[in-house]
């Protein structure tokens, strides 16, 4: 069966670091599914790009995915950080340790609500001050088991191939890259 | 004055395509102003997410741009191509030497329309052989004075990175760099 993605969506989410990982994993057949954190599907991205999301955040199914995803970008990923209901799901992802994949300033979110201490981790280097209690690693990419962080929007596309590789096999990445052209 | 561009987008378009450009330029400084070839401001790109353009081909006031940007993906590609507004358009910033930049499948609307023939020029190398009548060279992105083009999705930031440049000075780019993490 098909894997499945949540991405979630917040006012000011950083639009590349959402919409590369999406456009990756559907490449490869996964199922990829925008959820608004609000109860408007209408979402403003931090470029003032409005994008409809597939569902929200209290309609959403969530139990049956293998992957969420959180984007940066200013103030999405502080307003992921202050919605319950976006903390309850990460909970419930690492407590049932599936894939968790965060980008930017969205690591800074493990931190504030105190989770997955001590493992290795990168985020924006603005925020890194932010990730005491982490093994900070200030990599472009940074994969521990089942959670994979990122520095920025300019590895979007490095962040998007961590997540395809952690679900899909080498055939179905190799056709990902052939049609994207990456070399 | 801060320069413009504008993104055609229709359905079928590949987003980060479309969207990698739009956040670099706007990280930069400047306008980028989305544009529905249709006349409706919803499009749908080809992974299925709807965005919200920010004004129609009917209008839009183009005569005050600087870049125009044709993201591939398909169909959106062939629905820019079919468009007697979009190639009225393309022929408005060709005779007045402004930018053109095209990524994928878009540099082939240059060929059906009898365009810029005869310059160097880099595409999507699924649809390499409509570019007879080009020098076409197979790089990741090509420029060629005012026309810049690139080979698909996966080198988006390095398209953009290219548009960035026609127009921006260094400082500005280091601090879009820094930004994204660049480096």
């Amino acid at each position: 069966m098909n894997k499945i993605a949540y991405i979630l969506l917040a006012d000011g989410f950083e639009l590349i670091e959402a919409m590369t990982p999406l456009d990756v994993l559907k490449r490869g057949g996964i199922s990829v599914i925008t959820v608004s954190i609000t109860n408007s599907l209408q979402v403003r991205s931090s470029q003032n790009v409005i994008v409809t999301a597939d569902t929200t955040i209290t309609s959403a199914e969530f139990k049956n995915g293998d992957i969420l995803i959180l984007p940066g970008g200013y103030p999405g990923y502080e307003n992921l950080s202050t919605s319950k209901e976006v903390i309850n799901l990460i909970e419930y992802y690492v407590k049932n340790r599936k894939i968790i994949a965060a980008i930017c300033g969205a690591p800074t979110i493990f931190a504030k609500h105190n989770l997955l201490k001590n493992i290795p981790i990168t985020c924006h280097s603005a925020v890194k001050n932010e990730m005491n209690g982490y093994n900070y690693t200030g990599n472009n990419v940074e994969i521990s088991e089942n959670i994979i962080t990122a520095i920025g929007a300019g590895v979007s596309l490095s962040f998007a191939l961590a997540i395809a590789n952690s679900v899909l096999n080498n055939n179905d990445i190799e056709k990902i890259k052939k049609g994207m052209e990456i070399i």
